[in-house]
């Protein structure tokens, strides 16, 4: 590729001020927040303003031969996001417009770069409500939550972001800008090709505008419910016991002894004095029984205490230790994050085999969990600077992946394969799966363009 | 290609009595239930036991280049499993163990001749259920409803058949038995081939095994809230007022007077007399003062008449109407069925245009509607030997299709496209699009054996 040509050619194709060249400023734009995946140069960064100029800039790089990696507010986990050597980084937050909200056909049409929570906010404001819920929402994007089919705390009983995705407009491989999907409840007019981009990270091609379904605001304020439990395995017994008693709640976490311990230290809670490990239920169908019977489960499991709250308020603090628990931990060192999924009912099973690697590698591993879904997310923290260590929570990390392959499970729950995931999603998918995987990219993106060396 | 080799090679790789050649037996197989579809002449019937039979089956026939038209019960309304010519049936409807249900993780596993009501009654051995309900239920398999991607009445508040497969086998056009998508809640490695296989009508390849989600069974006995409307525009504004009003009923059905004549002329159960067209809702939260709000939503919108059932027995004798209409229809004559969703708010609208061209085209077409979802199904009725009316009908059938389009709908929204809807599909999605299904059908099965010229 010869840089010069291909600048001039985006440079002719594009409005003034779209691209920007300063090393510097790409710099702050080449990596998401997986701290530990490699990042490659890029050679510009564009910042499209709608889907024409998206259109221009495929265009360009597919005719130089430059690789495009598409970004939203780059809060990924995985890498998904991080520059390859010679790319255009693609910075779609500036495409941040709600274009529609239909009360009465509850649903919402909005430009990429719209950010979870304008999105929540807006929809509040009609009475509706859009259910996923990252817990990068006030700063992560609906086209990044697309693309990485984000999931989060209430997905225990809403479902992830595929659930609310009616249909999408992207520019492919092909340079056209067309319409996937569709804004009716139903629709079975050909394959599912916006179900197809939703979690596709990027490889296949550039989403410009996503439609997407909205529920009504649950009524009743939500009610927390909290068990504290003396080990890891009597909480995975808690999570059972809610599943067993045909219980739905709207959020199920668990946060275990090291990120209580790390909340405290920082914000002198006295969480840990509570217990070892805490499940953190929501119950948001205004049912004083229901949640009832969820601290019953609690109780029944084994809790060494448990309390409900009585009001929104209260509700919310007894939220408090999972929300806190995750820049608690940072505050400690890099985090290199997990996503592994599971069974529910081997929750425990799996826990347990997270302590042993902790102790087998010799690193230190949090646990932050939504249980009622399976989906773990141990956090492995090493000082920062230890080379070693970093090494031996990278071989955790890895035997961490295959023992969610072994139970059943998957590499990746919500967070995506990016870079991170490539070896654990080979080991779960095997050969022949990879080889259609690679068939599609190959069908959609024929010149390899879009973020390329992702996922597959 | 010459048949005896074929016949042989096909006799080799399978035991004895899997394949059919009696011409007469092949016939009652070559076609589903869209009665003015074409349907071809197969070679041979094929009835596996089994995945590896399948894949023999599917490696012979990409060996020699004979097309598979795969099917399960044959209950679809589209063409999508009728014979083409020189092909050969692959009868699933033999694959009919359910191979686990398991409680703690709400999951089932079943082969693909699996039938829907057969599951429904299992998972209710376990206090579980599997919600996709369509109509054909004590018929279809789970095979058929995942490859079509079948809906039904309760789809209003639970969704589609997509929103519970988690995973499958299949066997590939390069004739590799493959697992696709998982068995836990959540999972994002990789692109969402499950999702793709769905609703692909057994032009992509084999479904061998699904895996689905499943629900609690809801506690409460369902009620059954009715409405009666002097015309469909009044109608249609008692299900706008129950959007408005928050309302979320397991299910909202119109049916109009056509249907509820031919009930009457059938039954005798004087539902004409009630008035025009029925409203049927069903509330299943167990919660009286929901349903008396629907009914309230009803008789706000200007319905003549309205009740509410007191118990089961009664809600379900009152959807009698719903559950009759389309078998007393058929006494009349060849019923052409469409399958359109619009915006739900446009459902007036629709049916106002559908009305219209009945008398522009001097056919009866009698409507029953998923209304909640804005899915609606105008069944054109003609006098059996009658080819101009025959003729009338289906400019009157594509009429509706663009009518359809125009207003921001689609061609089907869970009968599928099959052979009926492939002019109505092309029309809805445009060229670009249509490319970008011919790519992908081309990448899965590049010797394009699998379900040719259906859907694409």
């Amino acid at each position: 590729m010869l840089l010069v040509p291909f600048i001039d050619a985006l440079s002719a194709a594009l409005p003034p001020g779209r691209i920007v060249l300063d090393a510097d400023v790409i710099g702050a734009y080449a990596r998401d927040q997986a701290a530990w995946a490699p990042a490659g140069t890029p050679v510009a960064l564009v910042k499209p303003q709608d889907a024409e100029q998206v259109r221009a800039v495929v265009a360009a790089c597919a005719e130089h031969g430059v690789p495009i990696v598409p970004r939203g507010a780059g809060t990924g986990l995985s890498g998904g996001a991080n520059a390859v050597d010679g790319c255009v980084l693609l910075a779609l937050d500036g495409m941040d417009r709600i274009l529609e909200i239909d009360p009465a056909e509850q649903l919402a049409v909005v430009q990429p770069g719209v950010i979870n929570d304008h999105l929540r906010a807006a929809a509040a404001g009609h009475g509706l409500w859009y259910p996923p819920d990252p817990a990068s929402s006030p700063w992560s994007t609906i086209g990044g939550n697309t693309a990485t089919n984000a999931g989060g705390v209430c997905c225990v009983k809403y479902g992830v972001t595929r659930d609310y995705v009616l249909g999408m407009k992207v520019v492919t491989g092909r340079g056209e800008l067309i319409t996937l999907g569709r804004r009716t409840r139903k629709g079975v007019a050909g394959y599912d090709l916006a179900g197809l981009f939703v979690g596709s990270e990027g490889t296949l091609g550039v989403i410009t505008e996503i439609t997407v379904r909205l529920l009504r605001l649950p009524a009743a304020p939500p009610k927390t419910v909290v068990g504290a439990f003396d080990s890891l395995v009597a909480a995975g017994e808690g999570v059972a016991a809610v599943a067993r008693a045909g219980i739905t709640p709207s959020a199920l976490e668990l946060v275990d002894r090291y990120c209580l311990r790390a909340v405290d230290d920082w914000k002198n809670m006295g969480l840990a004095d509570l217990g070892d490990v805490l499940l953190l239920g929501r119950i948001d169908t205004g049912d004083e029984s229901e949640a009832a019977a969820l601290q019953a489960c609690f109780d029944a499991a084994g809790a060494v205490f448990s309390t409900r709250s009585t009001d929104a308020e209260e509700a919310e603090a007894l939220f408090a230790a999972r929300r806190l628990a995750y820049p608690a931990l940072e505050r400690l060192g890099p985090v290199l994050t997990e996503d592994v999924c599971v069974p529910r009912g081997l929750v425990p099973e799996m826990l347990a085999r997270i302590e042993a690697h902790a102790k087998a590698h010799d690193v230190h591993i949090a646990n932050i969990a939504h249980a009622g879904d399976g989906n773990l997310h141990p956090l492995i923290v090493v000082p920062a600077g230890d080379e070693e260590a970093r090494e031996r929570a990278q071989q955790a990390f890895e035997s961490i992946l295959d023992d969610a392959v072994a139970l059943g499970g998957t590499v990746t729950g919500e967070h995506g394969v990016g870079l991170l995931k490539k070896r654990g999603m080979r080991a779960e998918l095997g050969e022949d799966v990879l080889a259609l995987h690679r068939a599609i990219k190959s069908a959609l993106d024929p010149a390899g363009i879009f973020n390329p060396g992702k996922v597959i």
